[in-house]
């Protein structure tokens, strides 16, 4: 059985030293003390280690089921949920004002990682509580927070978002789920599919945000709203009241994450369900967008979970099996499989990649914070860009990368890895929807290449690579670190030139949309590349600042390896996703 | 419900064009036509394409039972498989004095990927049997030959590789199954984990081979002998008698190919199994070595099968899936997904992949072809000393990419890929197995770096390495392709100074094993990168050619857009191999 263990000291590392607990210095969070934060994450490595972990594998091999309507989680799931609920694990990052306890979001991140590397599939639930939170805050109406808000917080209630349809995947104009009016609410009739959570028995209420039209709507995107769909009827006192028109119809069987059901749900198979407006008609999708965004850098990080469960996996099945011998010259004598250099690469490329995204992560994490309470507005929207910035690249390079660590993962166990019993392919199997949902990472590509590069005129990016720059100078001045600095210019030069090609093509009034297709993933990877290799840049100097100081060797160490193995081995990827890039136009002459 | 098209046309460019069908012309197989070849392929493809495809899906849904000891495959297999054995497909590439059609092993290869493509499980049946064949025909004794062999070509028995014990994974010195010798006969008694169709209902007998140890036998790998049991004694005349005493104890729960049974068997629980000495006492591992060569060129060949089966799945998808809208400048009209230049990138690097992994598998089996039966022993010596090498690359870096289209096969499906009922990630889940069977894709690596490398000093690879500088000249010298001779050009500097280095640091006495293995992988994903790009490059001169004369434009300027796609798009990756293999040496310093 696998066992997990919260990769803490990184954790630390990251928030004190690469971040330098900025979020902390915010006025806003000036009561949260560095202890406080140390705390925090022990404590939720706790919980997430020793009760959600153990159930991963259940929770696979069980699946969820369907009865009359009613969906049973695996055994043992509502009980690990409530004890996350209760522990106040679910608001940490929500506005105190409903009850949260306004964390920054830095920390709330790392804590996320936690529960999703422990069990995925129950982390699952509430990744979408917090995009339900997120969307009434910003934009319910008084009643709507003050009836649903604190118990979405606290984890009571669960939240979904009813998106697609069966005739409408990522294209949501296709909605055709309808609201009517009905006095102080509406009577919604549709279906919804893929709607993760949307049934379950791990809390007393289900919340739905779903994307439905009014009977005037426009065509399109602009004629669809968003609306708040309670499974029970809540009454004025905040009680549940009567079961709402709204059932699961049916459990998708998927590859991964089996622990999690995925419903097709009926919206108004008798009288219809009653459901309240969200905001103002017409702007549902900016609405939901509210939710994805937050959802997006979420998924990235519930990649990076996944893929740290798989490499802890793996390492430790790696210092156990033994399998042939040391050579010769290391004494010939039997060796687990950690032993052979050809293991240790595996390893290596697994742990030094989760380091380098993980930084990513927490660094756009951080300029969240900054975005929410940064003193000047100037500030604020800077920092507002950078996240919006980040924001697909943490979605999508990360989710790749821990499909690609996750199936590494199996590699290091040989044939064992191809058993099921062995709970490494669940891994790789759980790690493919990430790329997928939240809109899928070639979506995430567009958006990085269109609305975050061209529409700015490369500014945002051009800014970071500055800093980038001045990262590779620092580098390239300290005698140790030569190599990293003159691996990690080249990258800039190659992010640079991509963005001028960007501007170039994106230019053409009549080929520009598909100029960008054709090079938005290969530019999206390259741009993962350089930003992580940046971070993990940032992350060697400060090593090798601490090691001259003697402080806790064996862990400084091991980062300038990871940075190493990022800078000089992993980082040359990002010159041949240029390479792509250059010669992408070949792509117009191409059959399908 | 997908189905599958064998891909003829590219398979006779192939044959026809890129091989220049060498094989027909040596002296053996000068009673072998073009024409019979093709009406081989057309008839294997009408068998692939409407028997074995439609139950793949089902063969995974299913899977295998396991009765009191008795396997039995899913519902059809029996029946496809017996039409293939009828039809005369098991034997086409065996010796005709054993009852096979002795054609090239070049046309083989060319049908064994459509069965594999058909139906993954089902084809391993076959695959293994070849092994068998492979095992005996070379190192049986006459009766042994004249017992078995004839009806193991024919398909009507079928054949097994028993190497792995439960405490024995890749490293087979450890193995325990003992063999004691009872007058003509051994009775042997042990357990053997991972038995690919190691029991099951489709033929009527089961001929396994099993590495064992006499009762005097040294300890490690000389002390290990191959046995031949069979499940049914076979008497003097050939007919079945008693049941031996070998039974099917468990079968695994694997990710995919859940259509073949992978068994554990257990020899001798009654009086000892009865089997059969094959070969040289004490040489069982360089006998079981004959098999292993043949079967990991066909893994290779089966990683581009089911690849190819993603392939058309997607490709089918992705035109028919409504999403999205063209830009305003292709008429703003409702899209299927294939028009969206993000998702026409995803296909083409499936599909030009599979274009130049097919070629390189395919120019091996033709040096197969040449081994045996060139006029001179230098040109079968030089040919088998090309097969050894170009062997761990087909079988690994063939695996590794499978694995990477298939599980873009999925993402082409968006949130419909992640839906078992769709299939494609069945592909992906069947795929999984391949860099790990028949040798890990770090084993082949390590195979690749010492004794296909090293040891001859690079003089095999340099060889191959000059006739790759001539085809960048060539292509150089043509306007249209100069930007694919510069690639290739870089390529072949690229694989040369990774040479260099492999003898330089593989030199070394005292570090020389470990600094190979740490160099290995990035080692065989650059030599995989540059020969694809070699054969890709030589097909975009003959479709230069092509389409001067005006053939088949459709294809040739496919097949030009795929070469392209491979050496400026792919071949980049090569260079970021190189700088893993220079920098591979921190390693050394990496923690576990």
């Amino acid at each position: 059985m696998s066992s997990y263990n919260a990769p803490l000291r990184d954790l630390r590392f990251l928030l004190e030293e690469l971040l330098d607990h900025r979020s902390l210095r915010l006025p806003e969070y000036q009561e949260v003390s560095a202890e406080l934060v140390t705390a925090i994450l022990d404590e939720a490595a706790r919980l997430a280690g020793e009760v959600w972990a153990p159930l991963n594998r259940r929770g696979d091999e069980q699946g969820c089921r369907l009865e009359a309507g009613e969906v049973r989680a695996p055994t043992g799931f509502a009980e690990a949920y409530r004890a996350f609920a209760e522990g106040g694990w679910n608001g940490i990052g929500s506005d105190p004002d409903h009850g949260g306890q306004g964390l920054p979001e830095v920390v709330a991140s790392a804590v996320q990682e936690m529960w999703q590397a422990a069990n995925m599939a129950l982390a699952l639930c509430p990744l979408l509580t917090a995009g339900a939170v997120e969307a009434l805050a910003q934009h319910g109406s008084e009643e709507l927070k003050s009836r649903y808000l604190e118990k979405l917080v606290s984890g009571e209630w669960t939240g979904t978002m009813n998106l697609t349809e069966p005739q409408a995947g990522s294209d949501l104009s296709k909605v055709r789920t309808r609201a009517v009016p009905e006095g102080a609410h509406y009577r919604l009739n549709g279906q919804k599919i893929f709607i993760t959570w949307g049934e379950h028995d791990c809390a007393d209420n289900i919340i739905h945000l779903v994307l439905a039209r009014l009977p005037d709507a426009a065509e399109g995107n602009r004629g669809i709203s968003l609306f708040l769909v309670p499974k029970f009827l809540v009454d004025e006192q905040g009680h549940l009241g009567e079961r709402n028109d709204v059932r699961c119809v049916s459990l998708e069987h998927k590859l991964g994450i089996h622990g999690s059901p995925t419903c097709a749900l009926s919206f108004g198979e008798q009288d219809g369900a009653i459901g309240y407006l969200v905001g103002e008609p017409g702007h549902g999708l900016q609405h939901m967008f509210t939710m994805m965004n937050a959802a997006r850098h979420k998924v990235g990080i519930q990649g990076i979970g996944v893929a740290e469960r798989a490499y802890q996996q793996a390492r430790t099945y790696a210092m156990q099996r033994v399998q042939g011998r040391t050579p010769a010259a290391r004494g010939g004598r039997p060796a687990v499989l950690s032993e052979h250099y050809e293991v240790r690469r595996m390893l290596l490329s697994m742990r030094a990649r989760l380091e380098a995204l993980r930084a990513l992560a927490l660094l756009s994490a951080s300029e969240m914070d900054r975005a929410r309470y940064a003193p000047t507005v100037d500030e604020r929207q800077g920092a507002q860009r950078r996240v919006d910035l980040y924001t697909p690249v943490v979605k999508a390079f990360s989710t790749d990368q821990a499909v690609d660590i996750a199936s590494l993962g199996v590699q290091v166990h040989g044939g064992m890895g191809y058993m099921e019993e062995t709970g490494a392919a669940q891994h790789l199997r759980d790690a493919r929807i990430a790329p997928i949902y939240e809109g899928t990472n070639g979506i995430q590509a567009l958006d990085l290449a269109g609305r975050k590069i061209q529409r700015d005129g490369g500014a945002t990016l051009g800014g970071v690579l500055d800093e980038v720059a001045a990262c590779a100078v620092d580098l390239t001045a300290n005698a140790k670190l030569a190599g990293l600095g003159a691996s990690l210019h080249q990258g800039v030069e190659d992010l640079r030139r991509a963005v001028a090609i960007v501007l170039a093509r994106g230019d053409d009034a009549e080929h520009g949309h598909d100029a960008l297709q054709a090079l938005a993933t290969p530019l999206l990877a390259l741009t993962g590349h350089v930003l992580c290799a940046w971070q993990m840049g940032r992350a060697a100097l400060i090593a090798q600042t601490a090691l001259a100081s003697g402080d806790d060797e064996a862990f400084y160490r091991a980062k300038l390896i990871s940075a190493d193995f990022v800078l000089r081995q992993w980082l040359p990827m990002g010159r041949a996703h240029l390479a792509a890039i250059e010669a992408s136009p070949s792509l117009f002459e191409a059959p399908v």
